[in-house]
């Protein structure tokens, strides 16, 4: 009756849909959470916004608030709200009165608590189209509720609520997600027990924002200028910000447990960073195009590390904590209130692009942003002060997505003049005119063409219209969420025991916060004036490196991570010093787990490693086809020859794989690489040979009493190891030791007993290989570190 | 008698050396060309002070001014000059009174015009020591004179006028020291065959400028901040400037035949450019090490290509030569009066910084530096407005070397307060102090650290005072002359034709002379606002690209540069066609010169290539080593392979190789290749086979009537070319035609008389190799550019 009765009024006035229309179907809307903060503030509004724009589009509406409280209580609690929904400015007041009184009329609050309330629910919603002679077009499910709340709910949604075949079901979550990786995957994995994927709308309200939503529409209409530039031979890096003025004061009980990084950098920052990063596919409207790119964007990022981050900590948040949650007040949280990421993108396209994420609160200004710099790559011949300055190539160049607050205090696409007037859609954004004195990112506003949403609209709102149009690009998938959690939680979990800079709050940073990029990490830029927390960490700095001798060689040790660094500065060293004698560097390196994090290492933070003189060879190769992940090669190629620029001429894998079999004899492939060796490096003699030690004293892929290898002139020979896969290539240990340097290096726990071995006996290569490495007229080194040396 | 009166004088006043001292010898001083316009201005006031410096070094002086006059208005004219001489303002007005008294009194006038001048000469200085009874330590020749006299001059010098065995000679030379590599190495050789390289001082006044002569100083006193950050990976940019305000007339019979490049560029901007970019000697002020540092410094410059530079002329200069050199009214001149040059270095520390060479003549300001810009690797995280500006790390860093004139109006040295406080010499640069509200190079002269010098010297009395020292690093040696002209001479040549922008002069130059680098080359920023020269040239745009038939095949036609990024785009499309139905994608590709520009727009342009999924194969490869610059793998390998990331083992280079030698039939390289294929490749089908066209009509390394591959069986086969090298190996004819697809690529002029040939006839694969060509199940495409279309 209710819903006729307003249909006819509708019909009345003329502005609202025929019959026909109508027969689109019926659409109910159940807002979980209905008298919550986030409703009252946005979603309720975002809800009327919906019924103002699609009154006319054939569909007929009932929209439910749904919470815990008792019918009566919340009923009234649900009208305060909804009396207070606002007309938008563009709206004429009397037909927006109108909507509002219809929009109120259509709405009603549930009780929603137990599996009988939401069987009561549906049967109402049922009766209710019966009634009214409307087909059921779908039904929207908003968790606007804690996710400890979601399991409970879905299942019943699921067992008792679903619509009838035929009409579609759409679940709307709000983050946080999970807090981890695993913790992300359980929660998936429960939900999809009760949801199909293509029903799960999960918001992150960043994507809703204007300005982030336009960043894909603008690189599509914008092809022609981008295409050539939008890559890493234009683009000198990219920043994508959100600073806050706020601090966490009387949200710490969530923040506690969360963090910057979790709340803003693994959500919104890291969507931003897929619209950048992603390919553009051809058709940009096609949300599985653009879910598939954006995917794919996120395979291509490079691992984060420890020192991918800077991290920081306003100085009431300790005392915040310790009043909210009432801690001791020697509590010491470590959880970080600011962040500065850097993140590289290894497609061809973003190479060594640099991509800096920052956010945290109590910072000097509330702003939101994403800018892109390109490189300055003109020369203006005329002096600065004579320059006819509106165009000209020698300023900054730039595209900033501003999403809002800060200097401009709207959201705004901002393109430098120099660059080109952008294609922007006329009825949703327009040009700003009118001139302010305004300065942003170092320059005058004059300097860009600067654009506005012609109606400012809230990110609620968009995304509500998103979701009836079940446009799902503008939400979370199960797999991008997988992606995200998988990119940032190997950090979460390095950076749970790292320092934070403290900082004061507000104006008074200065430039405490700065930081800056070394050798693809990022560090403070000023150090650090005051030290604070984690008093009980033990740094690798507290104990000095050890230098001293370990069988009559030099012995360097510390713990792994510093050792590991040690190691490839002093490789690198080496590396330099024989290039520069003899115009190139023969090295000879070993397979396993240790020297995994050795290469990356290298590919990583050694860019003026001389790799183009550089030689690679191998110490050893199991008999496996080269592609096989169990090859050395391979592992080599993965972790460092895929990241750096070793000539192809240059890279010398053992030539186990002959005449389509493996390692057999009279192929002659130990022959064919000693002959290679020979015809290359001089006097045979490796410029640096870097070997592991096995638990059994092996070395290279000698182990202990090898009928080959131990002595004798062979140069490379067939080996058998006792463990699988049994048959190996190696060199020989009289090879090794004509090495002019051999590294060794030893790692973990696991090799303290051969470690202290190895200490007290002599030579015996026939018991144990590695005692016999003992170079002729080279240099030995042992790196052995903490846990292998002292156990 | 004169001698011994002037250093009676000198001891009765005192300050002068000791009659031992005296006896470190005598050094006699023959300036040619005394009268001159550089002696007039520059060089006896540069001898002055020489003897002001060194009057009381132990050595004698005397000056001999020489010329082609007569001695008496020889005489006369010359004591003229003499007579201006000023005293530096920092020499006490007595002492420089008495000293100038003495100078004149040591100086005397000779006429040298012939042979027995020169030997009258000789005879009077002997006379003059042995009635002194002075030892003659050494003589020093200055030709101040146009070099068409140089070998008569110095033949005469080298017969009759070398001092006695025990004394030295010095020639000081001024440029210009040829006009290219040709003409500099003849006038080199004349010279060499007159004195030892160790007798001959080039000058290049620009090493006497203070600013310029202290970069290597500067780069050695202050290594601890330098070492880390003078390379690639902190340096943005480097540009070394000289602008001019003044025009060439007056001097456009020199002018002409030199140009900007020859006058500015080869010499005086190429020198600072090598004091930045050479490697640092342990001791600079090791004359021999540095000139060697320097010269490696040459090896490492890539060549320059027509793109490389580019370059103006001033509008009046036609009229000025016009008139000048009566010409008549339609000549043209071609002769460049400004120049911006990208120059590259492939060493390792400074490969892909770009160095900009920049100088003109009517400019809008006259102004020398050289500015090293660093790269901003810094977040600031305060907003700009609330920042303390003086050290942020957000400023732009730069070191500027700034050599004169300008805004600044004085030698500076520059460094910004955010890079370091530099470690000056007291003695010679003292900090400039006081404010001003100049802004030089984008910031507040109060951003940097500004050094001058503590007394202005002019560059000829510097360098007048490093030949008496010997200092043969301030000059130009004959390998370091030739290797700049071997550097500069092939850009030289192939911009003889280029077209010129016009400019009008001055500050109405505006941003017509801006440039930019794009992709390794430099273009005008604006388009050329009025066509000049080269009316004749077709632009690309003037056709339609055509879509038709060949030889029953589609064929696409385009002007070249167009047609290959056709070609890039569909092998891109067919990639990924490929990729997404079988998981790997095989690519054949064909060595030549034609696909080189192809491989170059494949890395540089195609981004989305899915390299990790594609196997490069190679069509055909001569027999030589891959690494030898003749191999079209290597080609292959430096223009596609370096760039992108194809996995090592995806690559297959033809076994051209094998057992320490070349295509030996034996050594079975084409089964091998084969048999690579046959395991890899399904069916033996490559998804793409690239083809080239030799105007024989041969393809791939299949030459008309030869005995292998145009038939049978082999799918691989061992081929001889008609030109060297002969040997080749080859995909055959029959495997080719197995290819799911073949694109043939044709380039240029060259190739119209066989296009049009093949275009008539039928299948004759032993005539024209190419006209065999026909995929049995696959599909070909001939790409053929205008010129090799239409002639």
């Amino acid at each position: 009756k209710m819903l006729k009765a307003v249909l006819c009024t509708v019909l009345f006035m003329g502005t609202l849909p025929s019959l026909a229309a109508v027969s689109q179907g019926h659409i109910s809307v159940i807002l979980l959470g209905a008298t919550g903060d986030l409703a009252k503030k946005y979603l309720w509004q975002g809800l009327f916004q919906l019924y103002m724009d699609q009154v006319s589009s054939g569909h007929s509406f009932t929209f439910h608030g749904a919470a815990l409280t008792a019918l009566e209580p919340g009923q009234r609690l649900m009208f305060d709200v909804l009396k207070n929904l606002a007309c938008p400015p563009d709206e004429s007041p009397d037909r927006c009165a109108v909507l509002k009184d219809q929009f109120l009329k259509l709405s009603q609050y549930h009780q929603l608590k137990t599996a009988e309330n939401y069987t009561l629910l549906n049967r109402e919603i049922q009766t209710l189209l019966r009634q009214e002679g409307l087909k059921e077009a779908g039904r929207i499910f908003y968790f606007s509720v804690p996710p400890f709340a979601y399991t409970e709910i879905a299942r019943h949604i699921n067992s008792s609520c679903r619509p009838p075949p035929g009409a579609w079901l759409r679940v709307v979550l709000e983050k946080p997600f999970g807090h981890d990786l695993e913790s992300a995957q359980q929660l998936a994995a429960e939900l999809t027990s009760f949801f199909k994927e293509e029903e799960m709308y999960r918001v992150d309200h960043y994507l809703g924002k204007q300005a982030v939503a336009h960043i894909l529409p603008f690189r599509d209409q914008n092809r022609q200028f981008l295409d050539p530039i939008w890559n890493r031979h234009h683009v000198e890096r990219v920043e994508i910000v959100l600073k806050e003025t706020v601090d966490a004061k009387g949200r710490t009980s969530f923040y506690e447990q969360y963090g910057v990084i979790r709340d803003v950098l693994q959500n919104h920052l890291t969507e931003a960073l897929m619209f950048l990063t992603m390919e553009l596919p051809d058709n940009v409207s096609r949300a599985e195009e653009v879910l598939q790119s954006k995917l794919q964007a996120f395979q291509s990022l490079r691992s984060l590390e420890k020192n991918s981050a800077v991290l920081g900590q306003y100085q009431a948040y300790a005392s915040q904590v310790q009043e909210e949650l009432q801690k001791a007040r020697d509590y010491i949280s470590t959880t970080p209130t600011f962040a500065g990421v850097l993140i590289h993108s290894d497609s061809l396209r973003w190479e060594g692009v640099p991509f800096l994420l920052t956010s945290g609160k109590a910072l000097d200004e509330r702003v939101g942003y994403v800018r892109v710099l390109f490189k300055n790559r003109a020369y203006c011949t005329q002096s600065e002060t004579l320059r006819d300055a509106e165009h000209s190539q020698c300023k900054a160049k730039q595209i900033i997505f501003y999403i809002g607050h800060g200097a401009l205090n709207t959201p705004a696409v901002l393109v430098s003049k120099n660059l080109f007037r952008p294609v922007m859609p006329e009825g949703s954004w327009r040009e700003a005119v009118g001139q302010s004195n305004l300065r942003v990112f170092g320059q005058p506003l004059s300097d860009y063409y600067v654009y506005n949403p012609v109606k400012e609209r809230d990110a609620y709102s968009v995304l509500i219209s998103n979701i009836y149009h079940a446009r799902k690009d503008f939400f979370i998938t199960t797999e991008n969420l997988l992606a995200s959690w998988g990119f940032w939680t190997p950090l979460l979990d390095s950076i749970s025991q790292q320092p934070l800079r403290l900082y004061p709050g507000g104006v008074e940073n200065q430039h405490l916060l700065d930081f800056e990029m070394v050798s693809g990490e990022v560090v403070f830029t000023l150090a650090e004036p005051v030290e604070l927390l984690n008093p009980h960490r033990l740094m690798p700095n507290d104990y000095k490196m050890i230098q001293t001798k370990f069988r009559q060689s030099p012995l360097v040790s510390a713990w792994s991570e510093e050792l590991i660094s040690q190691l490839a500065s002093d490789m690198e060293k080496t590396a330099h010093k024989t290039v520069a004698q003899s115009g190139e560097f023969h090295l000879a390196l070993s397979g396993g787990s240790s020297p995994v994090v050795l290469f990356q290492r290298l590919a990583r933070h050694h860019y003026t490693f001389p790799w183009k003189h550089t030689h690679i060879w191998l110490v050893d190769e199991r008999c496996v086809p080269l592609t096989d992940a169990e090859s050395n090669f391979f592992s080599l190629h993965s972790h460092l020859l895929q990241n750096v620029r070793v000539p192809y001429f240059n890279v010398h894998p053992m030539p186990v794989h002959l005449n389509q079999r493996l390692c057999v004899e009279e192929d002659r492939g130990t022959e064919l690489y000693a002959k290679e060796i020979m015809a290359l490096v001089a006097n045979s003699s490796f410029d640096l040979v870097l070997l592991g030690m096995g638990i059994d004293g092996h070395t290279a892929s000698l182990f202990p009493y090898s009928e080959n290898g131990l002595e004798g002139a062979q140069a490379v020979v067939l080996t058998e190891s006792p463990v699988k896969p049994h048959q190996r290539m190696s060199l020989s240990l009289p090879l090794i030791n004509k090495a002019r340097q051999v590294f060794v290096l030893v790692l973990g726990k696991g090799k303290h007993a051969i470690t202290t071995l190895l200490s007290r006996v002599g030579h015996q290569p026939r018991k144990w290989p590695i005692s016999g490495v003992s170079p002729s007229s080279g240099q030995l080194v042992w790196y052995v570190d903490y846990e292998a040396l002292l156990g």
